[in-house]
């Protein structure tokens, strides 16, 4: 169990109350974000909140952007370690039979989990999942909380051990693999593939898309070979340099990576007063 | 609320004490089945419970279809109406984070509802989704919790007053729609889109193809336009003839699909004593 748990209102210390027709537990029906908390500061907390009330917008669940950061501001306080890791998930509630029955009231649950230092910047194998991203759906550029395909292809990947799983999309380009967006770096550009092809807008990835010779548009599966470097974003790893893909070895950049990696590592710095390489 | 629910081993009267690691909350993880129940009879148990143990295997959830039993023996004894729909939940429980992480218990909810006889042989207007079904995915042959494409596209319809949403597959061949398998009627041939098409395995549509004149084979959207009838098949409606795609009328043969409904609705009675349409 996490270590600090808030559920609809308030920190609750055992099991959650849950309606057995919460939409969230027999349909996959929610959003959720994660985030790296630094003391008691939940890292690009905005960011996160602005992309989790456009994507509860996009699905029809009525977003309260100001509950949830009650709710993440609540749990901050009681968590019992400083650093950490933090999820908001939303969910449509509990309703009648029907998919597209109306609910009145949305679950929210927050938690605040131990922080693992050792997720930092460590060195990915990756395998290419037989799943393509479905860019068709909204849904491939939301964190919904219907993350089957994300999790066959990870099993799938722990299977022959490979530490994430690469989808393309139905175009057989490059999207993202199952927790993370992906980047190339070549000629000292990074380029990661368009939310159009399947994509989410990663907080971490946009960070990067942010600075000098950075760009979105569509990545070949061909470049991944020949690029300089790849690496893979998100809000926990920051940044993760991909050695392999499918058992061949990719090009290898990790001064450059780490350039990256630094540049993230301090804007978390300005904003916590934390670097998280500082932390154990 | 449902009038009976089972969890985790006992009938509960309030909210669900679930686990906030629980992975069906928290990702989608676990699969379900829905069946009709006509005097305490869950029809056609023996085939759903077979669908979802394989559909466990696939996903890696440790299937025990002894205590799915037990448990919807007792749901269907303690429940308040002898007809209802039964809906058993099965998640991979609560575990660690990490999309590939094992679990060591997981959750099972059982809940029976009132029956409602409005469903049956009522007529349906499709819309096509601009979703498609992701027929690359495993997941879509089960039903797994991750259900939102299916629940963006239920929404979408019942916007443009629509009762449900067609899915055409990446190949722009006929799948499913969000809640019911699709067949067609041509010359006296039924015939319904094949399992590797991204389809559900479903009960009913496996109790027509046991008749003559009945196969699976790929369907285009243009054999809808020109079929003498368009239905579809589930486990709560058996049969609900289509009358409109996008708004464009399809051929009718309502003696010919009033046969099929005939011939389910006396296969149930046989099994249950019940006959379906005899039900208030």
């Amino acid at each position: 169990m996490s270590a600090t748990v808030w559920f609809n209102g308030k920190i609750v210390k055992d099991a959650l109350s849950v309606d057995p027709a919460d939409r969230g537990l027999l349909l996959g029906d929610g959003i959720f974000e994660t985030l790296a908390v630094f003391n008691r500061t939940a890292v690009w907390l905005d960011d996160h909140l602005d992309r989790m009330m456009a994507g509860a917008i996009t699905l029809g669940l009525p977003p309260d952007r100001l509950i949830v950061a009650d709710g993440v501001a609540q749990v901050l306080e009681h968590a019992p370690a400083p650093h950490g890791i933090l999820r908001i998930t939303l969910t449509r509630g509990p309703g009648l039979r029907g998919l597209a029955a109306e609910t009145r009231q949305p679950s929210l649950l927050i938690a605040h989990a131990p922080w693992t230092s050792d997720m930092l910047f460590t060195p990915a194998m990756l395998s290419t999942s037989s799943i393509r991203r479905n860019e068709t759906s909204p849904a491939s550029r939301l964190k919904t909380l219907s993350y089957i395909d994300n999790i066959i292809a990870a099993r799938e990947a722990a299977a022959i051990h490979c530490d994430d799983a690469l989808f393309l999309n139905h175009q057989g380009l490059v999207a993202s693999t199952t927790i993370a967006n992906i980047f190339i770096l070549r000629d000292g550009w990074i380029a990661t593939p368009r939310t159009s092809d399947g994509v989410l807008a990663g907080i971490t990835r946009r960070k990067l898309l942010e600075l000098p010779r950075a760009e979105e548009r569509p990545v070949t599966p061909a470049e991944l070979l020949s690029a300089d470097a790849v690496f893979l974003t998100n809000s926990l790893r920051l940044i993760r340099p991909v050695h392999s893909l499918d058992g061949q070895p990719l090009g290898r950049d990790d001064v450059a990576l780490a350039g990256y990696f630094d540049t993230l590592c301090l804007r978390i710095a300005e904003e916590s007063g934390v670097d998280p390489r500082a932390v154990d």
